[in-house]
């Protein structure tokens, strides 16, 4: 399988590079910056530059061919919330209209538990919950991609167990090294298209726990 | 005609909720802090506390009646992209909601020119474009309310000339006042219901420019 990881020099997109590279599926790192390629580059993996802050035309060039794209850039708490607004808002909306442009069907969100709830955003970081949330809701209603919005609990830099909780779920952490397997994991799984899947440490093996999704 | 006005005592807001007053239009004007009333007293004009930080439910209780609903509230640029997102975005999608609630259906929103083509937006503002296009498009594609979103060009602060351009807008100003006219003058206009009309000073009178939507 050929995937485009968009952010993938953030935590969680190293980590799914990674997994994806040790799988043996064609993973290419999409980057911001050239300094970022070093990792990849130490890891045998390939890099390409993304623009979030261009055009999704450009973009669409860049993502054609390949069968699925996971997106997990954020611009983080270092900068302002206008890149909020342009990066994990827009430059999202820009990469669902770019996958659209290449033809690429499967696309994988990272967002956030409770993302599509205003009344349970955290507080601390509402502008963020709303920048997913908005970024979401256009890919459950604006477009024809097969989706998956993974929304993991607070988010730990603990070893992964492997285990994970996706019903009934209220709040929680999770590993990034468990959500990184989550969505390597759910990326050839048709019954996880077109659901909004929460993600927290739990009790069931993620393949498993995906099966009843 | 029983007409809210969210974001009055902006200078849009003001001078819609003015004019309307004038026209002899039932008109309360939505304002956040208490000390925005003297304004409106003083114009006998009534006045409602409405926090776009709230809930829409609650929202929706205070525009419970009216006839229409002005969405011209903005952040401003005194605070930050914070504000951008929770106010000019996810306010403005609150009031959508909540003039669902209430069952109000004429919905006018104060937008910007070009405000629905990324490709045009202001470099200077563009987290500000952003927050604007998405709330336009919610407007557009996620409720069933009988909008009309107005897109201005530059504003000015010039006494308005009565006269506006609407077709074949490619940049321009216009007055505040005038816009404030324009919003005021396609309220009861049923051929604006579901359009965007870009607004610059031109040389048409603004009732008879409306007529040709």
């Amino acid at each position: 399988m050929k995937v485009f990881v968009i952010g993938a020099n953030g935590n969680i997109g190293r980590l799914i590079s990674q997994q994806l590279n040790e799988k043996g599926e064609e993973v290419v790192a999409g980057i911001r910056k050239p300094e970022q390629a070093a990792f990849f580059e130490d890891h045998d993996i390939k890099t390409a530059h993304v623009d979030l802050l261009g055009r999704p035309e450009e973009m669409g060039v860049t993502l054609d061919g390949f069968d699925a794209i996971i997106f997990t850039a954020g611009s983080g708490g270092k900068t302002g919330d206008d890149m909020t607004l342009l990066v994990d808002l827009d430059g999202a909306v820009k990469s669902m209209q770019a996958a659209e442009i290449a033809g690429v069907k499967r696309y994988i969100m990272v967002s956030a538990l409770w993302a599509e709830n205003r009344n349970r955003w955290n507080d601390a970081i509402r502008p963020y919950y709303a920048a997913k949330f908005y970024a979401d809701e256009w890919l459950r209603t604006r477009t024809n991609l097969d989706y998956t919005i993974v929304e993991p609990g607070a988010l730990t830099f603990d070893k992964g167990v492997g285990k994970i909780n996706i019903s009934g779920v209220e709040g929680g952490s999770v590993a990034r090294e468990d959500v990184a397997r989550t969505v390597v994991a759910l990326l050839d799984q048709p019954q996880t298209i077109k659901r909004t899947i929460p993600v927290i440490t739990g009790d069931t093996p993620i393949k498993e726990a995906l099966k009843n999704v």
